[in-house]
């Protein structure tokens, strides 16, 4: 995933009875409330559940796509030929699965690719560094550059700097992001990033290389996107592995001027070619409102996108083939796999500039890795209480808790929600999201099938209950 | 380390009260013994108990030692100028800390380096692999090699093959080692990478890949050394990482021929030099035999050798000097930080052809990473019972059990060993070292600081039941 953007907290318009359970959950201290407090009670539909069960007990639809995309087609940078294989890949799986309208919606967008990279410590204590640039990363040219260390331990240490303690040096931020399990600290903790590259350029530094954004100790870089805004003149711009970061801390604090040479390749060019592949389960009333669920396609380069977001892509198609094997629904239910999330969500931009005033039931997305679902908010808890307690109860056997002060996110589908449609979040466990998170250590092994059909299960349990109702019968006939 | 050699255990002719208590603390269902079948107790002396206890606590030798080879130096391949440096840094360090007779002891070896490297599926499913070559790998030269892929789940089931299986193509040997608290299944599990590259060669093979001989699931590639023996001309051998070596199998099972493209550029040459670095700490009498403790100067290229070996270097010098601290032991202490050790033993054997002859005390080294000693043995049981008992004794609250079973081992000490000199091995626990080990990983956040301590607190114990008493008094004039 890219970052959040940050969303405002709905208020807390909150239906009586909603509020009483809330009371009785959130203060087991106080005294025991009377049952006639209690909102009525919400029992799942024993269809859902069974379909939820059969999900969370045999899926092997996801596993199969993640497995298969990883291995059949490995990393998939967007607009590159990696990318195109995918979505080639995409079709064929989609249409083998029996999803009618599977499609490829083209467009255009800027193509950046890495080339030869490498740090090195010239002096006082030589010795190489693992880095890897980051997206949209000037280039050094094969020779690299040569410069002295500016050492800040935030980009708020940067920006407060003078210009001369910056210009003509590489410039090197520190942070220190710890794993949390609402991945929260990606946010500010990102902002090396994403933001001091912008700010070195400004000041005068001739490169940048920051701590990763990873909460790991492996000799792997986090990559991610970075954009020069404010008229910054691009310069290289690389991640150090947390082990090298720290390193280069202690040799800094040795007090000695540390300089390094760094040599980090790429190109950008216009005119690169991306692409949302699109499914559906059609639905018995095509005027019903769409459940839109997606993931995306792309990845970085140097892993093979196994938790960002193969996973994704995985788990939102399988919960759909999920409710195509159980019968036909009342709603359509629309799979996208995005083009182009990582360089900056270009995909989700380009859909919903095509199908953001469509009438949506829900739009929600897949793209926090592999683990288990612990949380979800949503919308419908202000405009369908009635639907958002459904959702609650039938959750909570897989160990999911609401949370009313959810907020939506998710960047391929954020547009379409900006555009009006109602959100659903189901939040996995990122404890050890950002030990993997865009390094060459996104690999299928990383994936624990369990957890994964734990995901299957919970999106299968949110279609289900928004369906509209899933008439059994006859096997439809093959869709287009 | 390199592989442990293997030896004949010692027979069990154990005095009858080991044999008492033998049975006492590993047959709890036996019928309770009287207590006039337990040896004498055996006490600790309070002043041993001090010198441990103070080391367990309070010990900052050691993490200073391998903080600053690791920072300071880096890497330190055998035969380069990074290990000159390691050299030179040892003879400030040891000086520094007072140790007397620092020296360094030149030899010299081929000298084995690395250079590009990378591999690559060309078909069916084009996406890179991570590749790092093997010690005295061949050279595919800058242009790589082509060949299609022959699998193979063990070393035998090459050997089993038909040279017309393997001509022509690259080799690909797979395995399934697992986390051992002691280590085992390197051995078994080693013979891919060890013996792997020999017999590929000898059938024809163009090149060949392992499994990475570790237990982690990392894009880190182990290293380490291998020869061609029996008259086999060298070709390129390299180890793929563990999702690297998955990824190709799983590639493979989809049953279509598997091309690969793969560039390992390496060279050697005669007439390198490498030495040890010895150090003392002079005994009371000079007569009395020698207390050997060494680990090794060297790594391998990619990581800063924390765990294999500046930790072992680390331990044993930090145990010397508090006993130097202490006082003055009867016995000299020698601390060796041999050189050369991974690409096969070079300092130990070099050392002992020095030194073999000496009288020693004892010969052990610490050379499996930094994690907690759990587990003692030693040849003392069996010519010297009364100091086995003592060691039991003091190295129990450390929570180091005895292992009567035990064998010496240790590439750098053996040759010592083989000329006669008592052994004495501390084993640590190795659950995760294979995760580590020979890896670009292999960097000082992997050692924890207690777990250092403890090794510290464990072999100073050894040193000062051992030590033939330690004379307190005033200081010690400065030592040449």
């Amino acid at each position: 995933m890219v970052t959040p953007r940050p969303r405002v907290p709905y208020a807390t318009a909150m239906k009586s009875y909603l509020l009483a359970a809330l009371l009785v959950t959130a203060a087991p201290a106080l005294a025991q409330q009377s049952l006639s407090t209690l909102p009525p009670p919400v029992v799942t539909d024993p269809k859902v559940a069974a379909i939820r069960d059969n999900a969370l007990d045999n899926d092997h639809y996801a596993w199969d796509v993640v497995e298969g995309l990883t291995t059949e087609v490995g990393q998939r940078l967007a607009a590159t030929d990696a990318e195109a294989r995918a979505r080639d890949w995409a079709v064929r799986r989609l249409k083998a699965m029996g999803f009618a309208n599977v499609r490829i919606e083209p467009f255009e967008m800027p193509v950046w690719t890495r080339g030869a990279e490498s740090a090195e410590i010239v002096s006082p204590f030589p010795q190489k560094l693992v880095v890897a640039a980051l997206g949209y990363s000037g280039s050094t040219g094969p020779a690299g550059i040569t410069g002295r260390i500016a050492y800040f331990d935030s980009v708020d240490a940067l920006r407060a700097a003078p210009d001369s303690a910056v210009r003509g040096k590489i410039v090197f931020i520190d942070h220190h992001m710890m794993p949390a399990q609402d991945g929260s600290g990606y946010g500010q903790f990102g902002a090396p990033r994403r933001q001091g590259p912008t700010i070195a350029s400004l000041k005068g530094a001739i490169g940048i290389v920051v701590r990763s954004i990873g909460t790991d100790h492996h000799r792997n870089p986090h990559t991610g996107v970075q954009y020069f805004t404010d008229g910054a003149k691009p310069i290289p711009a690389g991640a150090l592995t947390v082990p090298d970061a720290e390193q280069l801390v202690r040799i800094l604090k040795r007090g000695q001027p540390v300089v390094m040479h760094l040599t980090l390749v790429s190109q950008k060019s216009e005119g690169g070619h991306s692409g949302n592949v699109i499914a559906e389960v059609p639905g018995r009333d095509p005027n019903a409102p769409i459940l839109l669920l997606g993931g995306h396609l792309d990845s970085w380069d140097q892993g093979t996108g196994a938790i960002d977001d193969a996973s994704g892509v995985a788990i939102v198609t399988a919960a759909a083939k999920h409710i195509m094997d159980a019968g036909r629904p009342q709603r359509t239910i629309r799979i996208v796999w995005f083009g182009a999330e990582e360089p900056g969500g270009f995909g989700g931009i380009a859909y919903a500039k095509a199908h953001g005033t469509e009438r949506y039931g829900i739009a929600g997305e897949s793209d926090f890795g592999a683990d288990r679902v612990w949380r979800f908010s949503s919308q419908l808890m202000k405009t369908d209480p009635a639907a958002y307690a459904q959702l609650t109860a039938a959750l909570a056997p897989l160990g999911i808790t609401r949370n009313d002060k959810g907020e939506g996110d998710g960047t391929d589908v954020d547009p379409t929600i900006q555009a009006g449609a109602p959100w659903v979040s189901l939040n996995q466990d990122g404890t050890r999201y950002f030990d993997y998170h865009h390094t060459p250590d996104d690999t299928l092994d990383k994936i624990d099938p369990e957890q994964l059909r734990q995901n299957v299960a919970a999106w299968t349990t949110v279609l289900a209950v928004l369906s509209g109702g899933i008439e059994s019968g006859p096997k439809q006939p093959k869709r287009r």
